[in-house]
């Protein structure tokens, strides 16, 4: 039986003047389960919105009050960010990605959504012929949002059947045109969890370079391959990433996930040092600056936008890399509950007839983590979504993530041991209540 | 005598790349000013970046650390800022300056910056007919940069020649070809610190009303005419507000100087209660949203800017302006340094010679604050700035601002004590080395 009726759910709908519930985007999602967890006194599985649920790391939370009573507040931090973040920045890519890129290369940005609000507007102001970006989907929808707002085309594609070798011919399809400007992806991948393996991103870098697109490689969730044990500094094996395979990239890398320190808005945008040194003229004419890649960045666009990352969180963020390289921050166990979490929800789903959508990387299982992906026989996507909303469990629509899937993303972070029984005995219930019809 | 060499500075100028002095930017100037402190260590009178010279508010300090131990740094903060900021500054406008807007119009940003940069973009998409943005100049050329990020258009003109009554046709003139969505000036000015007085407003919000273009009103300065005391919560007087004479309009409020929290990178957005729920189709068609404007503004282009403000200054900022309301926080007492400051710069300035450029409002003169604007007989902005750099005072040019005036900016926010003997030394050698040609 259904723990809020068809009449309730229809009812909240209709006041939070949500047109298409089936396409609901995550503060739309949000809004109806707390109205209904308010109106009805009854929790809510909340598998929407991917807030950390875990404690802001404590070392950074130290630092950044160290820093607020060392008086920074009052002075505005350097455009390109406090030496402090960026020379830690460097030695934190050595030590867990073992990557070489230069101080002055990594710029602090309010969180990697300012990130990729700048390298949308960059890689679309270099050459008037590449006006469009290339989504590796599915991905997150706040990107093409920013698209939007800078008035950028994009084209897309979902990766789930182009996976390994298959992945070459579907990128030259949409690269041969000449008018990609970018390449973007997450990796770990929002909303799939899957993780591109080296092989892919050998691919997606050399036909970067090929092509003369950048690579926006969003890294968000860093380390949480929870297969591998990526959290020891400077020893292998190192997380996959296309830094290795072109000069074109931009690295993004946030401490939202990986100290869990959303609230606080900082990452950082790490440019190659060879791409930071090209020189365009179109930026120079634009700008009437030096037209170099990551001087124009830093100077006439990011610090244009905000004038700078709060002074007191970039301590913080300096201070959790410098403690992760001296091995005083394990970032990987220190978030690996997600792992445990998506284990035990993913097997209350898939008890209960549900499968997992994006189930495999090329070379074995996907993960577990922070995300994951999950189906029901005879639903689509939207389908899904709105029935689970009966059953007390809030999700985003796969179809909202550029995914040609039949599915939902459900997140592990706000799950609580009390909750598991009561998403099990609702799970139950669905299955009572959508008899899977087998197939002859 | 000079005290840095013509060659010296030369030398300078050419190893920091800088291809124009005359028209240097405020970065620019700081990197001459500091490399000739460094290596010759004689000190500069710093009088170009508008930093703040005084400590970060207390009160704001203790909140934030508070907030972090409560752990807001893990969650991501709400998309239209915590409702305590938002009370807070609808309470703040109400008690400081009179006017009635409520909590859901006020949006905290990273910084005002952040604000304008938002404020320009929704602007530029309102009306395909309203392709320009009209600046009030003198004023802050980061807005300029934000322009030619977006691809905006703009227009201006030195308001100097045109106070009072004046302003009227001059304004009409730009408004008639009905190609301008905003007017944008800030009030106490910057760079002038010349202040538009209720009448000058009135123009400027009936006809922003008249030719439906959007007031973006700069109050970066807020309450530092110290001319007369403003500081009192709820009683008057009030700054004059374009508020009160339109309903078009956007308030940016920062807590940079008034606060001296610019490290921290929080301002307030503050759309007035009629343009927030008015209605664009083509904010809907764009964004596929309501097109309401506030929303929009809040959920389909500043979310996808920054996904919000740190989540510790933004309560921070909510004490600051709850304790001033209180009557515990005099803003305007804590800074009346920079009168002080002002007073005493000025005087030497003008003892030797110079005299000061923007120097009257319409009915009395020119207020003493953080910034001043001085010239000298004979020179051009260019030629003056470029000038006082051998005698060891940075500033930047009154051409960069948009001013037709031949002078300069100084910023009082750096000078100390011990420095104010120097500076008069230094321009009586000024004065001795550049005789001025009394008129005949």
């Amino acid at each position: 039986m259904k723990v809020f009726s068809e009449n309730l759910v229809n009812d909240v709908v209709k006041r939070l003047k949500i047109a298409n519930v089936s396409e609901a985007t995550i503060g739309e999602v949000l809004l109806i389960a707390q109205t209904l967890e308010k109106e009805t006194g009854l929790p809510f599985i909340r598998m929407d919105q991917g807030s950390p649920g875990l404690e802001a790391n404590f070392i950074g939370r130290e630092a950044e009050k160290k820093a607020i009573d060392r008086g920074v507040g009052s002075q505005y931090p350097a455009a390109a960010g406090i030496p402090e973040l960026k020379n830690a920045t460097s030695n934190f890519i050595k030590a867990f990605l073992n990557i070489d890129i230069d101080a002055a290369c990594c710029l602090p940005t309010t969180g990697s959504v300012a990130a990729s609000f700048g390298a949308f507007t960059i890689c679309s102001q270099l050459d008037s012929q590449k006006d469009t970006v290339l989504f590796i989907d599915p991905g997150f929808p706040i990107q093409k949002s920013q698209l939007r707002i800078i008035g950028t085309k994009w084209v897309q594609f979902d990766i789930h059947d182009y996976r390994g070798e298959a992945l070459k011919a579907k990128l030259e399809e949409f690269l041969k045109a000449g008018n990609i400007s970018a390449i973007v992806y997450s990796n770990p991948n929002n909303p799939a969890w899957i993780c591109l393996e080296e092989n892919e991103l050998k691919i997606i870098g050399e036909l970067a370079t090929k092509y003369d697109a950048i690579v926006i490689e969003d890294l968000a969730y860093f380390g949480m391959d929870y297969r591998k044990n990526l959290g020891i500094p400077f020893e292998p094996p190192y997380p996959p990433s296309v830094a290795r395979y072109t000069h074109n990239y931009i690295l993004m890398l946030s401490a939202s996930k990986i100290f869990s320190y959303a609230g606080q808005r900082v990452a950082v945008a790490c440019i190659s040092n060879k791409l930071f040194r090209r020189q365009y003229p179109t930026l120079a004419a634009r700008y009437q600056d030096s037209g170099v890649f990551g001087l124009t960045f830093i100077a006439s666009i990011m610090y244009m936008i905000t004038s700078g990352v709060t002074h007191s969180t970039q301590f913080a963020l300096a201070e959790m890399y410098n403690q992760s390289i001296d091995g005083k921050i394990n970032f990987v166990e220190d978030t690996r509950e997600y792992q445990i979490r998506a284990q035990k929800m993913k097997k209350i789903f898939t008890d209960n007839g549900f499968n997992v959508v994006y189930d495999r990387d090329v070379t074995q299982q996907v993960g577990d983590g922070f995300f994951f992906t999950i189906g029901y026989p005879g639903m689509n996507s939207g389908e899904l979504m709105k029935e689970l909303l009966h059953y007390g469990v809030s999700c985003i629509s796969l179809s909202t993530t550029g995914s040609e899937q039949d599915g939902i993303r459900g997140c592990t972070s706000r799950m609580r041991e009390e909750l598991y029984p009561i998403l099990a005995e609702r799970m139950i219930e669905f299955r009572k209540d959508h008899p899977i019809k087998t197939k002859i």
